[in-house]
């Protein structure tokens, strides 16, 4: 089964004043700065209930990572011991796949801008989830 | 830039009495049983540090979803209009990922059993990653 591999294909990208992976935060509430995303006209339908005020998850491709990594110091800090990168946040792992909680704060038709939002300036957006409440009705 | 394109790996597969899509629950804590994570034998150093206990982000492969979907009825329920799926939870969806928040519960080598997971048996897993609290220590 380990043979098997699947496409996943950018639905938007990124657009954000971070471009050094070494000046990024490690976390969107670490100082990340609003960024926008920004759709493939094809995606209209599919973007046309996101509002402003919402909390959304973006799961973004990291593709500037390196994927054979399989154990790291947690926080890029050489005094914390090598984790698994399971246990860990950091980039580098073998689907780079990133996870954003962000809130929109505003929208202009295919362009969506949204609260602190650690990723790279073109970062590939693969999906956007709403957050779920547990609390909330679904 | 709409024509680029990236290949996820399974890292390991999902082992549930959960086959049918039609029976499976819509959320975890919707009613979904324990599972268990069967991992590749090359992941083993990127697991090493997941324990019993941990709580625990697992991304899949929703490999039967369909992927031309762009608007669909919340939680299948015809009465509700018709919604973009980047607002809904749906696993249909243009890249067919699913997040699922479990807590572990065993291990056995290369086998983690979680609570609660509405993947259905043989689902692919690409990423493992640790729930951050934004209060606790990083």
């Amino acid at each position: 089964m380990s043979q098997r591999r699947y496409e996943v294909v950018p639905i938007g990208w990124v657009e954000s004043p971070l471009v050094d992976r070494a000046e990024a935060p490690r976390q969107g509430d670490e100082g990340a700065p609003p960024a926008w995303l920004v759709f493939e006209p094809e995606m209209a339908d599919a973007i046309r209930d996101l509002s402003v005020g919402d909390q959304i998850i973006v799961i973004s491709w990291l593709d500037r990572a390196s994927r054979d990594v399989l154990s790291t110091h947690p926080r890029g800090d050489v005094d914390r011991p090598l984790s698994g990168v399971f246990s860990t946040r950091s980039p580098d792992r073998p689907n780079p796949i990133g996870l954003h909680r962000v809130r929109i704060l505003a929208r202009e038709g295919l362009r969506i801008l949204v609260s602190e939002l650690e990723a790279l300036d073109r970062t590939p957006i693969l999906d956007v989830k709403p957050v779920l409440d547990p609390i909330a009705e679904r």
